[in-house]
C-alpha cells in the first residue's frame, strides 16, 4: 500500500481496481446524486474498506471527477473517430456523431447520467474547467459538421449553435426515460429524433400552414 | 401553533408562509439536489426555526412533494388554458402548448429544475403516483394536439409518442443551460426549436441527400 511495494503487477492491479471503483461510483452517483452518494456506499459496493478506497481517491470530489472525465474522454474519442471515419459528407458526419454518442448511452447509461448531472448542478459547473473544456470539444465536433452542412448548402438554418444545442438536449435525456427493456435502444431513438429535426415532421399542408401569416399570428 | 389558535387570519398567514417555504425549498432542491438539501437550509433561508418549519412540513419528502406538485399543477393549468384558447387548429395548439410551458420556465426556472429532477432520480420516481399522473396529464395535452395534427393531414409522423417525447426533452433541459441574461428567453428558444423540429432544417438538396440510398448506407 506504499510506494515501495508498487511493482509492475501491483500497479496493474491498482489500475484495474481504480476502473472498477469509478464504474461503481458512476452507478451510485447516477441514482443518488452527488450529495446523496457517500464514500461509505462506494467502498461497501466495491467490497473494500474506506481506508482502501482512500488509497485510490482521497475524497468524493476526486472520484466524481474521475467518473466524469473518463466518460467524457471515451465519448469524445468515440465521436471523433466516428465522424472522421464518415469522411467529408457533413450529413454523414452528423449521423455518425449521434450514432457514436448514443452508442455510449447504450453501453453505459449510468455513466452518462452521472456525467451529464455535472452540467445540471450549477455550483459544480463553475469549478471544473477540464470538464467544461471536454464538453466544449464534444459540442465543437457536431458544430463543425453542422457548419460544413450549412456552407455546402445542405442545412438551411443559420444558428448552428442553437440547432446543435437542441440535438444534444434530446440526446442527453434519453437515458433518463428510456426503458432498458424498451423496444428501441438509444441509438435507434436518436436516429428517429435526428430525422424529425433534420427533415421535419410536417406534411406539405402543415408546412404551408406553419408559414402563413395567420399561423404567425397564432404564435 | 395548534388547532385552536387557527382563526381565519392565522390560517391565511399560514398559507402564505407555506407558499414562501415551498418557493425557497424549490431553489435549494434545484441547486443542491434532493439529497443535498436539508431542512436546516430551508428553515435558515426562510428565517424560521426548524420547529416552526415542522409545523408546516413534517419532513423533507413532504416539502419536496409540495414543490413538485404545486409546479406541476401550475404547469398543467397553463398548458390546458393555452391550448383551449388556441381553438381547434392542431398546429396553433402545439405552439400554444410550448409557449405556455416555456413561459413557466421563464417565470420560475428553479421550480422547473426541482420538479424535473423528480423524473431523473430513479428511486424517487416509483414512489410518487400523483406526480406520475400529473406528468402523464401534461404529456397527454401535447399528444392530443399532435394526434389531431396527424389525423388532419398536417403532421406526417406516425409515432406521436416519440415525437412528443423529443419535443418535451428539448423543453425540459432549457433552464439547465440557458443563461439567465442570455439574448433569448425560454419561450423564444422553444419557438425556434419547434420550428426546427416541425419544419426541419435541411435545404431541398440536404433533404434529397438524407433520403437517398447512399445516405441510408452511411447511417
Amino acid at each position: 500500500m506504499n510506494g515501495r511495494t508498487e511493482g509492475r503487477g501491483v500497479r496493474k492491479r491498482a489500475v484495474v481496481r481504480r476502473e472498477e471503483i469509478v464504474s461503481i461510483a458512476a452507478d451510485i452517483f447516477a441514482t443518488k446524486g452527488y450529495n446523496g452518494a457517500s464514500l461509505r456506499d462506494i467502498a461497501e459496493r466495491a467490497g473494500m474498506t474506506k481506508a482502501a478506497l482512500y488509497y485510490h481517491f482521497p475524497d468524493k470530489e476526486q472520484i466524481f471527477g474521475a467518473v466524469v472525465m473518463t466518460r467524457m474522454e471515451a465519448l469524445n474519442a468515440a465521436v471523433t473517430e466516428a465522424t472522421t471515419a464518415a469522411g467529408d459528407d457533413p450529413l454523414a458526419r452528423i449521423l455518425a456523431f449521434f450514432d457514436a454518442a448514443a452508442g455510449r448511452i447504450d453501453e453505459d447509461p449510468m455513466g452518462w447520467i452521472a456525467s451529464s448531472n455535472t452540467f445540471w448542478t450549477l455550483e459544480r459547473l463553475q469549478s471544473q474547467p477540464a470538464v467544461i473544456e471536454a464538453r466544449d470539444a464534444f459540442e465543437a465536433v457536431l458544430r463543425q459538421a453542422l457548419r460544413d452542412g450549412r456552407d455546402q448548402g445542405l442545412v438551411a438554418e443559420e444558428d448552428i449553435g442553437l440547432l446543435g444545442r437542441m440535438l444534444i438536449s434530446c440526446l442527453d435525456v434519453i437515458p433518463r426515460w428510456m426503458k432498458r427493456d424498451g423496444p428501441l435502444n438509444a441509438r435507434q431513438i436518436m436516429r428517429r429524433y435526428l430525422r424529425f429535426a433534420l427533415a421535419g415532421v410536417l406534411t406539405e399542408t402543415g408546412r404551408a400552414q406553419l408559414d402563413d401569416p395567420a399561423g404567425d399570428d397564432a404564435r
